[in-house]
Protein backbone atom coordinates (compact mmCIF):
# COMPACT_ATOMS: atom_id res chain seq x y z
CA UNK A 1 0.00 0.00 0.00
CA UNK A 2 1.29 3.43 -1.09
CA UNK A 3 1.32 6.25 1.56
CA UNK A 4 -1.59 8.09 -0.22
CA UNK A 5 -3.24 4.67 -0.25
CA UNK A 6 -2.79 4.70 3.50
CA UNK A 7 -4.27 8.02 4.23
CA UNK A 8 -6.97 7.10 2.11
CA UNK A 9 -7.75 4.39 3.84
CA UNK A 10 -7.66 6.33 7.28
CA UNK A 11 -10.21 8.95 5.68
CA UNK A 12 -12.40 6.31 5.24
CA UNK A 13 -12.42 4.75 8.31
CA UNK A 14 -12.71 8.33 10.09
CA UNK A 15 -15.78 8.91 8.28
CA UNK A 16 -17.47 5.57 9.29
CA UNK A 17 -16.74 6.31 13.17
CA UNK A 18 -17.73 9.96 12.27
CA UNK A 19 -21.00 7.92 10.95
CA UNK A 20 -21.77 6.36 14.38
CA UNK A 21 -21.37 9.43 16.06
CA UNK A 22 -23.95 10.96 13.92
CA UNK A 23 -26.03 7.73 15.01
CA UNK A 24 -25.23 7.74 18.56
CA UNK A 25 -26.69 12.07 18.28
CA UNK A 26 -29.79 10.86 16.02
CA UNK A 27 -30.75 8.30 19.18
CA UNK A 28 -29.89 5.87 17.07
CA UNK A 29 -27.53 2.55 17.95
CA UNK A 30 -23.89 4.05 17.76
CA UNK A 31 -22.63 2.35 14.74
CA UNK A 32 -21.56 3.88 10.82
CA UNK A 33 -20.12 2.25 7.25
CA UNK A 34 -18.73 3.19 4.27
CA UNK A 35 -18.86 1.80 0.81
CA UNK A 36 -15.63 2.44 -1.13
CA UNK A 37 -14.50 1.04 -4.80
CA UNK A 38 -11.25 1.64 -6.44
CA UNK A 39 -9.87 4.50 -3.81
CA UNK A 40 -13.34 6.35 -4.24
CA UNK A 41 -16.04 6.95 -1.25
CA UNK A 42 -19.61 5.96 -3.29
CA UNK A 43 -21.66 5.99 0.06
CA UNK A 44 -22.14 6.57 3.86
CA UNK A 45 -24.57 5.20 6.43
CA UNK A 46 -25.47 5.02 10.08
CA UNK A 47 -27.66 3.10 11.84
CA UNK A 48 -31.09 3.59 12.31
CA UNK A 49 -32.74 1.21 14.22
CA UNK A 50 -34.22 3.65 16.84
CA UNK A 51 -35.43 6.34 14.06
CA UNK A 52 -36.96 3.71 11.60
CA UNK A 53 -38.28 1.59 14.20
CA UNK A 54 -36.08 -1.87 12.12
CA UNK A 55 -34.01 -3.97 14.11
CA UNK A 56 -32.11 -5.12 10.68
CA UNK A 57 -31.33 -1.18 10.49
CA UNK A 58 -27.92 -1.70 11.27
CA UNK A 59 -25.30 0.72 9.51
CA UNK A 60 -23.69 -1.81 7.04
CA UNK A 61 -27.19 -3.16 6.04
CA UNK A 62 -28.74 0.38 5.43
CA UNK A 63 -25.37 1.00 3.38
CA UNK A 64 -26.06 -1.65 1.79
CA UNK A 65 -29.72 -1.01 0.86
CA UNK A 66 -28.88 2.16 -0.38
CA UNK A 67 -26.07 1.06 -2.44
CA UNK A 68 -28.98 -1.22 -4.42
CA UNK A 69 -31.49 1.34 -4.66
CA UNK A 70 -28.95 4.14 -5.98
CA UNK A 71 -26.98 1.75 -8.16
CA UNK A 72 -28.86 -1.42 -8.56
CA UNK A 73 -27.93 -4.96 -7.40
CA UNK A 74 -24.41 -5.04 -8.36
CA UNK A 75 -23.54 -1.58 -7.18
CA UNK A 76 -21.52 -3.04 -4.13
CA UNK A 77 -19.44 -6.05 -5.87
CA UNK A 78 -15.89 -5.65 -5.55
CA UNK A 79 -16.28 -3.03 -3.36
CA UNK A 80 -14.82 -2.42 0.56
CA UNK A 81 -16.76 -1.69 3.48
CA UNK A 82 -15.22 0.44 6.41
CA UNK A 83 -17.52 -0.43 9.49
CA UNK A 84 -16.75 1.38 12.77
CA UNK A 85 -17.66 -2.22 14.78
CA UNK A 86 -17.09 -5.47 13.87
CA UNK A 87 -19.60 -6.38 11.78
CA UNK A 88 -22.51 -8.87 13.03
CA UNK A 89 -23.18 -12.15 11.19
CA UNK A 90 -26.39 -10.12 9.57
CA UNK A 91 -24.56 -7.87 8.08
CA UNK A 92 -21.64 -10.09 7.15
CA UNK A 93 -24.26 -12.23 5.41
CA UNK A 94 -25.55 -9.09 3.25
CA UNK A 95 -22.21 -7.89 2.51
CA UNK A 96 -21.39 -11.62 1.26
CA UNK A 97 -24.52 -11.71 -1.57
CA UNK A 98 -23.93 -8.04 -1.98
CA UNK A 99 -20.85 -8.80 -3.37
CA UNK A 100 -18.21 -7.14 -0.95
CA UNK A 101 -14.61 -8.06 -1.52
CA UNK A 102 -13.35 -6.75 1.57
CA UNK A 103 -14.57 -5.15 4.68
CA UNK A 104 -12.28 -3.48 7.45
CA UNK A 105 -13.61 -2.50 11.09
CA UNK A 106 -12.28 -0.96 14.02
CA UNK A 107 -14.10 -1.94 17.01
CA UNK A 108 -14.38 -5.63 17.59
CA UNK A 109 -17.02 -8.05 18.41
CA UNK A 110 -15.81 -7.73 22.40
CA UNK A 111 -15.46 -4.38 22.46
CA UNK A 112 -18.83 -4.09 21.03
CA UNK A 113 -20.05 -6.41 23.87
CA UNK A 114 -18.70 -4.83 26.60
CA UNK A 115 -19.71 -1.64 26.04
CA UNK A 116 -23.42 -1.73 24.67
CA UNK A 117 -24.22 -5.20 26.86
CA UNK A 118 -27.76 -6.57 25.69
CA UNK A 119 -28.44 -8.71 23.52
CA UNK A 120 -25.11 -10.44 21.68
CA UNK A 121 -24.41 -12.69 18.58
CA UNK A 122 -20.74 -12.63 19.70
CA UNK A 123 -19.91 -14.72 16.36
CA UNK A 124 -17.06 -13.04 14.77
CA UNK A 125 -16.93 -11.76 10.86
CA UNK A 126 -14.16 -13.88 9.80
CA UNK A 127 -15.76 -16.86 11.43
CA UNK A 128 -19.36 -15.84 9.91
CA UNK A 129 -17.24 -16.71 6.40
CA UNK A 130 -15.42 -19.12 7.22
CA UNK A 131 -15.89 -21.66 3.65
CA UNK A 132 -17.37 -18.49 1.66
CA UNK A 133 -16.89 -18.37 -1.95
CA UNK A 134 -16.07 -16.57 -3.00
CA UNK A 135 -14.10 -15.30 -0.09
CA UNK A 136 -13.79 -12.04 1.47
CA UNK A 137 -10.77 -9.99 3.26
CA UNK A 138 -10.93 -9.30 6.90
CA UNK A 139 -9.01 -6.86 8.60
CA UNK A 140 -9.88 -5.64 11.78
CA UNK A 141 -8.75 -3.25 14.49
CA UNK A 142 -8.54 -0.10 12.83
CA UNK A 143 -8.67 2.81 14.49
CA UNK A 144 -9.92 0.31 17.34
CA UNK A 145 -9.71 3.63 20.11
CA UNK A 146 -11.70 6.29 18.28
CA UNK A 147 -14.63 3.96 17.72
CA UNK A 148 -14.81 2.54 21.31
CA UNK A 149 -14.79 5.90 22.40
CA UNK A 150 -18.11 6.53 20.71
CA UNK A 151 -19.67 3.28 21.98
CA UNK A 152 -18.32 4.12 25.62
CA UNK A 153 -19.60 7.50 25.40
CA UNK A 154 -23.65 5.63 24.57
CA UNK A 155 -22.92 3.31 26.62
CA UNK A 156 -22.60 6.48 29.54
CA UNK A 157 -25.89 8.10 28.07
CA UNK A 158 -27.95 5.14 28.38
CA UNK A 159 -26.86 5.00 32.14
CA UNK A 160 -27.82 8.25 32.40
CA UNK A 161 -24.48 9.40 33.24
CA UNK A 162 -23.85 11.61 30.30
CA UNK B 1 -46.50 -31.75 21.47
CA UNK B 2 -50.23 -32.57 20.88
CA UNK B 3 -51.24 -34.33 17.52
CA UNK B 4 -53.19 -31.02 16.71
CA UNK B 5 -50.11 -29.24 17.01
CA UNK B 6 -47.92 -31.35 15.01
CA UNK B 7 -50.50 -30.87 12.09
CA UNK B 8 -50.39 -26.88 12.41
CA UNK B 9 -46.55 -27.20 12.24
CA UNK B 10 -46.55 -29.49 8.89
CA UNK B 11 -48.93 -27.00 7.84
CA UNK B 12 -46.78 -23.90 8.38
CA UNK B 13 -43.79 -26.00 6.49
CA UNK B 14 -45.91 -26.75 3.40
CA UNK B 15 -46.92 -23.33 3.20
CA UNK B 16 -43.54 -21.60 3.38
CA UNK B 17 -42.41 -24.36 0.90
CA UNK B 18 -45.18 -23.43 -1.21
CA UNK B 19 -43.88 -20.24 -0.92
CA UNK B 20 -40.76 -21.45 -2.35
CA UNK B 21 -42.45 -22.89 -5.45
CA UNK B 22 -44.05 -19.54 -6.09
CA UNK B 23 -40.65 -17.33 -6.22
CA UNK B 24 -39.57 -19.68 -8.36
CA UNK B 25 -42.33 -19.43 -10.55
CA UNK B 26 -42.20 -16.00 -10.63
CA UNK B 27 -38.16 -16.13 -11.60
CA UNK B 28 -36.31 -15.69 -7.78
CA UNK B 29 -34.56 -17.86 -5.44
CA UNK B 30 -36.64 -21.13 -5.07
CA UNK B 31 -37.00 -20.03 -1.07
CA UNK B 32 -39.94 -19.12 0.94
CA UNK B 33 -40.88 -18.63 4.88
CA UNK B 34 -43.73 -18.20 7.25
CA UNK B 35 -43.96 -16.43 10.82
CA UNK B 36 -46.11 -18.19 13.36
CA UNK B 37 -46.85 -16.64 16.33
CA UNK B 38 -48.65 -19.41 19.39
CA UNK B 39 -49.81 -21.13 16.78
CA UNK B 40 -51.42 -18.58 14.31
CA UNK B 41 -49.90 -17.63 11.24
CA UNK B 42 -48.81 -14.03 10.86
CA UNK B 43 -47.22 -13.88 7.74
CA UNK B 44 -45.97 -15.60 4.57
CA UNK B 45 -42.68 -14.12 2.04
CA UNK B 46 -41.17 -14.96 -0.62
CA UNK B 47 -37.74 -14.86 -2.00
CA UNK B 48 -37.57 -11.24 -4.33
CA UNK B 49 -33.69 -10.89 -5.27
CA UNK B 50 -34.23 -11.03 -8.79
CA UNK B 51 -37.73 -9.43 -8.83
CA UNK B 52 -36.63 -6.93 -6.31
CA UNK B 53 -33.06 -6.44 -7.97
CA UNK B 54 -32.32 -6.82 -4.19
CA UNK B 55 -28.74 -9.31 -3.08
CA UNK B 56 -30.30 -9.00 0.15
CA UNK B 57 -33.87 -10.36 -0.79
CA UNK B 58 -34.09 -13.92 0.95
CA UNK B 59 -37.54 -15.06 2.13
CA UNK B 60 -36.33 -14.63 5.58
CA UNK B 61 -35.25 -10.87 5.39
CA UNK B 62 -38.65 -10.38 3.30
CA UNK B 63 -40.41 -11.70 5.93
CA UNK B 64 -38.84 -9.51 8.75
CA UNK B 65 -39.12 -6.17 6.44
CA UNK B 66 -43.12 -7.48 6.46
CA UNK B 67 -43.30 -7.91 9.91
CA UNK B 68 -41.66 -4.56 11.07
CA UNK B 69 -43.70 -2.21 8.19
CA UNK B 70 -46.93 -4.09 9.62
CA UNK B 71 -46.58 -4.43 13.16
CA UNK B 72 -43.80 -2.52 14.48
CA UNK B 73 -40.11 -3.55 15.53
CA UNK B 74 -41.55 -6.14 17.92
CA UNK B 75 -43.69 -7.85 15.69
CA UNK B 76 -41.79 -11.11 15.34
CA UNK B 77 -40.49 -11.25 18.97
CA UNK B 78 -41.35 -14.68 20.47
CA UNK B 79 -42.11 -15.93 17.10
CA UNK B 80 -41.41 -18.97 14.98
CA UNK B 81 -40.14 -19.01 11.74
CA UNK B 82 -40.66 -21.96 9.02
CA UNK B 83 -38.25 -21.72 6.47
CA UNK B 84 -37.86 -24.21 3.43
CA UNK B 85 -34.45 -23.61 3.43
CA UNK B 86 -31.67 -23.56 5.88
CA UNK B 87 -31.40 -19.89 6.36
CA UNK B 88 -28.13 -17.88 6.19
CA UNK B 89 -26.10 -16.28 8.19
CA UNK B 90 -27.51 -12.82 6.91
CA UNK B 91 -30.99 -14.29 7.95
CA UNK B 92 -29.89 -15.83 11.12
CA UNK B 93 -28.56 -12.67 12.33
CA UNK B 94 -31.84 -10.96 11.29
CA UNK B 95 -34.59 -13.21 13.22
CA UNK B 96 -31.93 -12.74 16.09
CA UNK B 97 -32.40 -9.10 16.03
CA UNK B 98 -35.86 -9.27 15.14
CA UNK B 99 -36.00 -11.56 18.41
CA UNK B 100 -37.74 -14.39 16.82
CA UNK B 101 -37.09 -17.53 19.42
CA UNK B 102 -37.54 -20.88 17.60
CA UNK B 103 -36.22 -21.84 13.58
CA UNK B 104 -37.88 -24.94 11.64
CA UNK B 105 -35.86 -25.19 8.31
CA UNK B 106 -36.87 -27.86 5.64
CA UNK B 107 -33.38 -28.17 2.91
CA UNK B 108 -30.50 -28.01 4.92
CA UNK B 109 -27.23 -25.96 3.87
CA UNK B 110 -25.61 -28.65 1.77
CA UNK B 111 -29.15 -29.88 -0.03
CA UNK B 112 -29.27 -26.08 -0.98
CA UNK B 113 -25.37 -25.64 -1.94
CA UNK B 114 -25.72 -28.89 -4.13
CA UNK B 115 -28.76 -28.26 -5.61
CA UNK B 116 -27.68 -24.70 -6.55
CA UNK B 117 -24.12 -24.23 -6.76
CA UNK B 118 -22.76 -20.55 -7.23
CA UNK B 119 -21.87 -18.75 -4.68
CA UNK B 120 -22.12 -20.16 -1.37
CA UNK B 121 -22.09 -19.00 2.36
CA UNK B 122 -22.31 -22.66 3.96
CA UNK B 123 -22.09 -22.19 7.78
CA UNK B 124 -24.92 -23.47 9.69
CA UNK B 125 -27.75 -21.66 11.20
CA UNK B 126 -27.01 -23.66 14.25
CA UNK B 127 -23.06 -22.29 13.97
CA UNK B 128 -24.07 -18.77 13.59
CA UNK B 129 -26.10 -18.71 16.71
CA UNK B 130 -23.56 -20.20 18.95
CA UNK B 131 -23.06 -18.52 22.32
CA UNK B 132 -25.90 -15.85 20.82
CA UNK B 133 -27.55 -14.73 24.14
CA UNK B 134 -30.51 -14.94 24.30
CA UNK B 135 -30.48 -18.34 22.15
CA UNK B 136 -32.37 -19.58 18.93
CA UNK B 137 -34.29 -23.02 19.13
CA UNK B 138 -33.22 -24.49 15.46
CA UNK B 139 -34.58 -27.70 13.98
CA UNK B 140 -33.68 -28.60 10.89
CA UNK B 141 -34.83 -31.43 8.45
CA UNK B 142 -38.60 -30.98 8.55
CA UNK B 143 -40.44 -31.89 5.17
CA UNK B 144 -36.63 -31.89 3.80
CA UNK B 145 -37.73 -34.06 0.48
CA UNK B 146 -40.45 -31.34 -0.31
CA UNK B 147 -38.27 -28.75 -0.21
CA UNK B 148 -35.54 -30.04 -2.27
CA UNK B 149 -38.08 -31.01 -4.83
CA UNK B 150 -38.23 -27.52 -5.47
CA UNK B 151 -34.68 -26.61 -6.08
CA UNK B 152 -34.13 -29.76 -7.88
CA UNK B 153 -36.87 -27.93 -10.41
CA UNK B 154 -34.96 -24.57 -10.35
CA UNK B 155 -31.52 -26.16 -10.82
CA UNK B 156 -33.14 -28.31 -13.89
CA UNK B 157 -34.91 -24.95 -15.10
CA UNK B 158 -31.37 -22.82 -14.80
CA UNK B 159 -29.75 -25.84 -16.71
CA UNK B 160 -32.28 -24.93 -19.78
CA UNK B 161 -33.73 -28.44 -19.04
CA UNK B 162 -37.35 -27.86 -17.75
Amino acid sequence: MTSSNARAEADFMRLAIEQSAQALEAGNMPFGAALVRDGALLLLAQNNQVTERDPMGHAEVVLLRNACTNGGPGFARGATVYASGEPCAMCTGAMFWAGVQRVVFAATQADIIAALGGPALPIRTAEVLAGAEPGLVVEGGVQRAAAVAVLERFARRARGAS
